[in-house]
Parts: C-alpha cells; sequence; structure tokens
C-alpha cells in the first residue's frame, strides 16, 4: 500500500529517510565538521543536488538530524548583540524561551534519548558544540584556547537547568518564573564566558 | 531450582525484593517524608521488625531503593564544616570525588533512569531533597523560605555537570582535572547556596 501524501514537501519519502539515516550515522561517526553533504549522498546512494533539494545546507541536515525545528543561526543573534556584560542573562532568557514553548517537546525528548544512546549523546555533543556554543563564542572576546572550557562549563549549566526544569521536575525550578532564574542563572552563564574561572 | 546463596546478608531473597518493591513504590508515590516503615511493611505483607532487620534506618532502606551505595550524611559532614565562604568548592570536589569513583557508576545509572522513567524521576528528586540538600543547607545560615530555590539551583549545575562529563561527554569537561572544575564551578554553587540571586 503507497501512503497518500500530503503537505509541502515533494519527493519519495524513502529517499528522504535513506539521507536522513545516513546522515545520522555520518554526523555521529565522523562529527558535524568533517562530514559533507557529498559523503552523506553516497552512504544514500543519491545525488548530492538531491540532498540540498530536499534538506537545503549542511547546518540544516544536521538540525534535522537531531529533530530540533530550532535554528540557533537565527536565535542567537538576538543574544549576542547589545551589551555584552549582559549576555550570559540574555542566553538564560532565550534557552528558557524555546524550552518553555512548544518546540521544547522535541529538546526534551532529544535530552531523554541522549541519556541512553550513545549515537544520540554523540549528535547533542556535535549540535551543542558546532550550532550554539560556537557561535557564542565566535562573538565574544575570549582567548581561543578558553572557547572549550568556557562553552562546556555553559552547556552543564543549562543541560542542568533543563534536567531540573523539565525532566527531573524538581520544585521550585520547575515552575519558577522564567525572570526568577534569569537572574539567578545569568551571572553564572556571564561568568562562564566571559569572567575569571579561577 | 532454588540459587545457591553466597555472601553475608540472610534472610530469604524474596522477601526482600518484596520490601524493596514497596519501598520503591511507597517512596515515589508519597513522597520519603510521609512514607514510613510501617506502610511499607504492611504493602509487602512483613512485620516492620523485619523491615528494619534487613534494611536498618528508613533512610538506608531508601537509598537501597535508588541503589546508592553513597551515605550523604557520612560524607556531607566534612563538607559543612570549615570556612563558610568555601562550602561550595568543598560540595563540587565532594561529588566529584564521588561521581569519579568506581561508585559514581550506579549514580550515572540512576540519572540515565531518572530522564526516562518518571517514577526513578521522582525517587532522584526526593532523593536529592530530603538527602542530599536538606542536609547541606540545615548547617548554612540561609532564610528558610528561600532553602528550596537555592537547593534546586545547586542541584541544576551539579546534575548538569554529571551530564556533560559522564553522559554526554562534551569535552574539556569530561576529562578535565578535578580541581579545574572545582575552581570553575565553587562560586557557581557557593552563591545558589549563600549570595545574592537577584
Amino acid at each position: 500500500m503507497t501512503p497518500r501524501r500530503t503537505g509541502r514537501r515533494p519527493g519519495n519519502p524513502d529517499t528522504r529517510e535513506a539521507i536522513l539515516a545516513a546522515a545520522r550515522t555520518a554526523f555521529a561517526e565522523r562529527g558535524f565538521d568533517a562530514t559533507s553533504i557529498r559523503v552523506i549522498a553516497t552512504a544514500a546512494g543519491v545525488d548530492p543536488a538531491l540532498v540540498h533539494h530536499y534538506f537545503g545546507s549542511k547546518d540544516q541536515l544536521f538540525r534535522a538530524t537531531v529533530d530540533i525545528p530550532v535554528d540557533p543561526a537565527a536565535l542567537l543573534p538576538a543574544v549576542l548583540a547589545g551589551t555584552p556584560d549582559e549576555v550570559g542573562e540574555r542566553l538564560v532568557r532565550l534557552f528558557l524561551g524555546v524550552w518553555d514553548s512548544p518546540t521544547g517537546a522535541a529538546a526534551v525528548a532529544l535530552l531523554r534519548s541522549a541519556t541512553n544512546n550513545e549515537w544520540t549523546a554523540r549528535l547533542m555533543r556535535e549540535f551543542l558544540v558546532t550550532q550554539v556554543l560556537r557561535r557564542v563564542l565566535d562573538h565574544l572576546d575570549v582567548a581561543p584556547d578558553e572557547l572549550p572550557l568556557r562553552g562546556s562549563l555553559v552547556a552543564s549549566q543549562m543541560i542542568g537547568l533543563a534536567m531540573m526544569r523539565y525532566v527531573i521536575r524538581l520544585e521550585p525550578v520547575a515552575s519558577a518564573d522564567p525572570e526568577t532564574l534569569v537572574a539567578a542563572l545569568g551571572p553564572t552563564v556571564q561568568r562562564y564566558l566571559t569572567g575569571d574561572l579561577g
């Protein structure tokens, strides 16, 4: 039986799935940077042009593999603009805005999956480093050799916030007003990004 | 076939398992505080004295249900003693000492399970609040109405550290020297415990 197809995205669903499966494997095994559209197309047995046709850029394909409907490249500029010493607060506010919204369900699902599946954990790691942290740190005046530590410290606080608010649901963090959390966590993220780490 | 039993703990393994199952259900459904040894014994169909005989105190039984071989009551005094403005650093150092040790595997397993199972999440929440945070905060000069927020903020940073170091394994946090993390995270935990939260 051929399923009836609706919606705006044309093409063969089997081909789309084959490309997504090849992309997941390649991104998890090689990492985002070392993976090319060409490599994914070869693994899926299709022409690279078809990958671009279905998914757009490598960034867009990567977000499709981790099933996150948020584009950090579109959201982060507003965070990175403005006074540099409030970037921590703005980052926490953006994070809560996304995770508190209906979109957040996909992020929570990814987080759950990443804790129980090494491949999803690798994809999440690649997502954090290449799609989020690299973009934030590119815009701050930080020594390049400090970027990885600062970035992973920020990630530790943000993922811990997500765990407590959406997964473990520890009160009062679970139902706190977003601005309470922005005030509490903003200075932490700010220090991890630009402050003295001892 | 009756399995051959070894080791030092006497008694019927079925009875032990029945008590543990009843305890897990009661702790998850009612919470730690509202659960008594008597309630658990009734649910398991045994005498309360047998529960004490097998597991000792309610604290010890609770730790057995979450399968954590660490007793916060035994470890925390060393953290809480000494200069109050370095309690954050000492707490991070203790946390890393436990999770970096062979014992940490049980904690990582609990963390994985809690992200995918609502009941384990409830048990983890109860463990954090009643076994860890309440003990820390009892010894610090903090307004009682601020305790829950401060405690859950500390938990957010600690669980986030565990996620990044042991589960997602984001570098350099995953393999950083413990003292690097103590220096980086200690001031965060200190501020959450005793500082200005905005």
